[in-house]
């Protein structure tokens, strides 16, 4: 069904869009530590793990996407949820796409992508989190039409962060990005 | 609404239960601190705190409890959710208890408390899963009717554990417990 995606925007060259089964996460797992080159060591490696535990690989499979080249392998992941108690939000947890591939707009494709399913489910909101520290996240979210959620703090480019919002240590830009309707939903 | 709770089962005296909000995310994850004597130093409270990242604190707020004395103190939760992709299944995701308070019914209660709200909404079985190096949490969750689900390995003491479950080095005990119908549902 890629192409009937409405912008007319498509994944590059033969990729394969397809929802995630529980076996993709030790895949997920394992393209993470080469695509951020084993950034952390086996700490972040293990970090990573508990940040995407099976749990999203078998109760959210319906609002996630996986990316595979033709010969299988996994190039780019979307992991997102429709919020249970918060009727009129949808989240997008983690995204990662193969750095080959980046610049390429498949971080872009599966972000409409969930957009327009979110619409299509009576999602109004769509909410996600970045590091601070991530300048090029937060071009790309507010490139998607995100909005950066009101901090406590900024950083030195004027960024408004939530200081500990995951934790002690933990602080996060906070994007919502208005679904505006039926030209989401097409 | 706790004295309605069908198995006569109560919190011991004066306990309250509520919804969590996203505030009490840092709540939990100071007490869990607490409670874990520090175990894992800096590098354990932030595995815990990536483990309860703010998103469950905000989006399962509905099917997910906290306990506090009249002082206001925590001293026990659950975040669990009802799985979005596969209609029949709620997980449990966490649960702490304040060691003060263990061997008082406290974790009992909240399981149960789960499983009537699951019920409730049309759930039929529970999921959930612990660390192979807890026999206690193993005997626990038998006792509430859980079946350990088969595994690729054992314990010592021949419990089934899947290795490399939530990841490399991660392996788990998953147990599924049968919610039996309307007598839950009360």
């Amino acid at each position: 069904m890629i192409d009937d995606f409405p912008d007319g925007a498509g994944l590059p060259g033969g990729l394969l869009l397809r929802s995630p089964i529980p076996e993709d996460q030790r895949r997920v797992l394992a393209v993470l530590d080469v695509w951020w080159a084993g950034f952390g060591g086996a700490a972040g490696s293990r970090e990573r793990s508990l940040l995407l535990p099976r749990l999203f690989f078998q109760h959210f499979t319906d609002s996630s996407f996986v990316v595979e080249r033709p010969d299988g392998a996994l190039v780019a992941f979307l992991i997102g949820f429709l919020s249970q108690s918060q009727p009129e939000v949808a989240y997008i947890h983690f995204v990662g796409v193969d750095p080959a591939l980046r610049r390429r707009g498949v971080g872009a494709f599966l972000y409409q992508r969930f957009f327009t399913l979110a619409a299509a489910r009576g999602r109004t909101r769509v909410r996600c989190v970045t590091s601070p520290g991530n300048a090029a996240s937060v071009a790309f979210h507010t490139g998607l039409g995100f909005q950066v959620d009101p901090g406590d703090a900024a950083t030195a480019d004027g960024v408004p962060v939530q200081q500990d919002y995951d934790g002690p240590g933990l602080p996060r830009v906070t994007f919502t990005r208005i679904l505006t309707g039926p030209q989401e939903e097409r």
